[in-house]
């Protein structure tokens, strides 16, 4: 039977949602967390060109469970997230319901409406999950084997363990930030090849990598590992990511323990967590296996998702963004639910608000790589933008502009965009 | 001048306190989070084999200031520590003069003393901070000279950036736990050298590392680096931390991105946070520099500490422990201030309750090492415990206990023990 909350045909009240072309359709739902002036931060679901606020529902007592502690009144969606899966349905089909064109008790009391309706831009979204842990994984085959490439051996390519283990590393939680947060370009030591020693210096070789960064909504217990189908309804939802990286940095500092500081300093993330619930029609199996897996990391369901997605950037001073890259999400070896499992195998209990992020996605072809350091193959190759600027890295007031969605039938899963400026580095 | 809390003649009323061999003296005044019975968290502080209940005071209108929200009546010190170092100074000389044998309204208030002193056996000990994140540093030269030793070239044991960068990694915050907590043999990939494949299987090299934990305790702000001086005055304390690591996982998983799972099952720390005040009388410099540092790391004071430690191991069964290493923290090539300094330099900010790992504390002689993979060379050289016991590696029911304590003019400055013990994996 079919889900209603993913019927092509439904539409809504809110016109701006039955565009074609709209990110945010009856179908999408997402939630993320947003203020308007100088009010208090709260909950909402984005609809057409609107958000839906649902602190207002919920004192309402339109939103299901008609009593108990409220969700929505938050500055963040982890207590929602806490409530676990069987609510998350419940409060979709309801909100389904709320919007529906056929009419709801909100279309039809004007003076509802008008609290609960805020136009996207009058409002300021804020980082919507309050990120307790973030890991970073490296899931795509044709990324590592082009950075394997390219600072490795090109016969070599891909470590020896990396066909078996989704590859992740701890990043760190406390520099991830929301979409149109300004990065200041991070100071680090650095050594040229030719140099004796090391020098403390700003960034020459900042990049971006594209990620879809997953958002853990249940949480498992100390010395418990999951299985792939547990972790599969574990996620709540899905954010674009940027992992900002500091390339030279990144050179000298990761031989024996790995990226630190190099990817310390800023991770944007997009305010609109897409749920898994919304993602549910888009599902697709990974690639081929090379080798197989062991079996905990087998997966009975296509546990990936056909996301597509494109990178742009934008010179300070250019109108006109350049699309540096198409590619989709559909091409990573290992899925979210696969590398949740690897993580919880030796007992690391995960929590309300983890946030995985998928490592870059690079498609097979030139034109749909994750990485500028894979674009320009090290900064040898620079890329020429609109308006004539050449960059083999990211320079000082670059924006990079990071789009997803996934294409229905006459409508789109849009995940909004996550943009970043750099800014100059601070004295060194 | 003297800070009268420094002062090695000055006694408590509380007798248990005054003995030489006293952990928790007069002028230690270490923080914790206990409860009794079914009773909530809340803050103490350890004197002599009491706690003082700080919630019962704050209360009772006795701490400063007079006025404010209340921060002893918490599951943790964050909110405590969020008031910063002037705030941290004056609760300590306020405790002291409460336990001054000289005397004080609390030791003339037998219904309050009654209310306020809890022994600590009738309490139960609780992770005294929310972990924010969990960084994990490789500041031991002899330590990190073994292990490169063992694992890659003897000639060539450092890595080149070792000795210019404070090297470290980001860990997995959401498994630490407080000293007492049973550790439950991960589950994990491992690849012997004569294998084709990997498999699912226990740790079979299970081990722990002998590390001091430092609690930052003063936020910094994203993409503002601090000076040693100034991550020096950040840290509000230090604990004992075991950072159970599995070899064989880490053997076949952390090239290219550092070690994950085999560090994420479990890392303990000690109950009771001894304050960055309390070592002041204890601070020695690091050891000397085989090459410059870079200016951005250099130490204008002394900013180590003279900590004797002690690791002991016992099997299930064996009544009697068996002593397997005695060290000093004093041999840290890198300073916490210097960690804490390079943790910052690229614009990461950092939070109240952030943990930073030392890394492990191997001295330069054999029975000073911080780990089993150096004390048996990789298990080749088994030890004898008492019991009769062989050990390569920890096996399932075996207890690891630390402790450590600054030794002071007739007095100690203790940190009480981190101590855990294994269970056997779950089912694979």
């Amino acid at each position: 039977m079919l889900n209603p909350t993913h019927d092509p045909a439904r539409r809504s009240w809110v016109e701006s949602a039955n565009r074609p072309e709209a990110a945010f359709p009856i179908q999408n739902l997402p939630y993320g967390v947003f203020s308007v002036g100088d009010g208090s931060r709260r909950v909402g679901v984005a609809i057409g060109e609107m958000i839906l606020d649902l602190a207002v529902l919920e004192e309402a007592g339109l939103l299901p469970p008609a009593a108990g502690p409220r969700v929505f009144d938050q500055p963040d969606i982890n207590a929602f997230m806490a409530r676990g899966p069987q609510a998350w349905q419940a409060m979709r089909a309801r909100i389904a319901g709320l919007l529906d064109a056929a009419g709801s008790p909100l279309r039809d009391d004007p003076a509802l409406r008008g609290r609960a309706m805020v136009p996207q831009h009058a409002a300021r979204m804020h980082l919507p999950i309050a990120v307790r842990g973030f890991t970073d994984f490296y899931a795509s085959k044709d990324h590592a084997t082009n950075v394997g490439s390219l600072f490795r051996d090109p016969k070599n390519a891909l470590t020896a363990n990396w066909l078996h283990i989704p590859i992740g590393y701890n990043g760190r939680a406390s520099s991830v930030v929301v979409s149109g947060t300004d990065i200041r370009r991070p100071l680090g030591q650095i050594k040229p090849p030719e140099a004796e020693a090391p020098v403390l210096a700003a960034c020459r070789r900042l990049d971006f990598e594209l990620e879809i960064g997953a958002i853990v909504g249940v949480p498992s217990a100390m010395g418990t590992p999951v299985t792939t189908a547990q972790a599969y309804d574990m996620i709540f939802g899905y954010v674009l990511l940027n992992d900002w990286s500091a390339r030279d940095i990144q050179q000298w500092e990761y031989v024996p323990l790995g990226p630190f500081q190099s990817k310390a300093f800023a991770t944007t993330i997009s305010p609109w967590v897409v749920t898994s619930e919304a993602l549910e029609p888009f599902r697709v199996g990974t690639p081929p296996r090379v080798t197989p897996l062991l079996p905990y990391l087998a997966e009975a369901t296509p546990n990936n998702f056909d996301i597509r997605l494109e990178v742009a950037m934008r010179p300070t001073g250019v109108a006109e963004e350049t699309a540096i890259s198409h590619t989709n999400f559909r091409h990573m070896y290992y899925s979210a639910a696969q590398q949740l499992t690897h993580h919880a195998i030796g007992g690391c209990p995960m929590n309300v608000g983890d946030l995985l992020g998928s490592g870059t996605i690079s498609g097979p072809t030139p034109d749909s790589l994750g990485s500028l350091l894979e674009m320009t193959r090290n900064g040898a190759q620079p890329l020429t933008l609109h308006g004539g600027g050449r960059r083999g890295f990211i320079e000082d007031g670059d924006e990079i502009i990071m789009r997803g969605w996934c294409e229905g039938a006459g409508y789109r899963i849009g995940f909004g965009e996550a943009r970043g400026r750099i800014l100059p580095a601070p004295r060194g």
